[in-house]
């Protein structure tokens, strides 16, 4: 049984900031779970593009507004608590938020914890190093 | 892209109520993510054996106050705001609430939405009917 609190991942290794979010990586591949598990606050007035070619992400709203532009339609969705988005199709999309947005962002498969978002704003397709059992 | 809220979620097949709890599952194995997320709400001062023997699940508490407690080694720990646990042992355990509990539980492999708890307290491995692409 693994038990973490996001408190005691802030200023460790976990935690993953850039100018627009700070995320921290509750489960990753190491742990063996089959999916990744990341809490992840995006800035107030932030829009983000991305598109995640390799894996398939959903994506929960527990607190804050935004929207969800799906760039293949150009369809424009209201991101608020309780809102969930899939992106089944690796869905080229962009993410804006009107507040601060606090998301449950989960991975498939899941992420290594050194992945950098490439040029096409997604992660790599990154093979875990450790043997799971 | 899959995109849907809590609130529209209330009163359909989607919601599976027990005398202890609400579970809205906001993605099942027919969705094609290949895990299930569901939004659980645990009753205040309600104790819950469980043993997940075909699944991994992950738990990650948004509000409340409570336990887990490791069955093998009788360890109890904490559960409030940020706590994650995975049972990445097919961990039997006991779930206790003292307040309400609002959870984000995930499991892998999905869940195909007709499981019901068995004696061992956890799902049986449904095979998806749906073909997935």
């Amino acid at each position: 049984m693994i038990v973490r609190n996001l408190k005691d991942a802030a200023g460790t290794s976990r935690c993953v900031t850039s100018p627009s979010s700070e995320s921290i990586r509750l489960l990753l591949a190491e742990d063996g779970m089959g999916f990744t598990f990341n809490v992840t606050t995006l800035k107030p007035g932030v829009e983000v593009q991305m598109c995640y070619q390799h894996h398939l992400e959903a994506v929960y709203c527990m607190t804050g507004r935004g929207s969800i532009e799906d760039e293949a339609t150009g369809t424009v969705h209201a991101i608020e608590a309780g809102t969930l988005y899939a992106l089944n199709k690796h869905d080229a999309h962009v993410l804006r938020s009107d507040s601060a947005l606090e998301l449950v962002c989960i991975f498939n498969p899941a992420l290594v914890g050194t992945e950098t978002r490439d040029a096409s704003g997604g992660y790599p397709l990154i093979k875990n190093p450790i043997q799971q059992d």
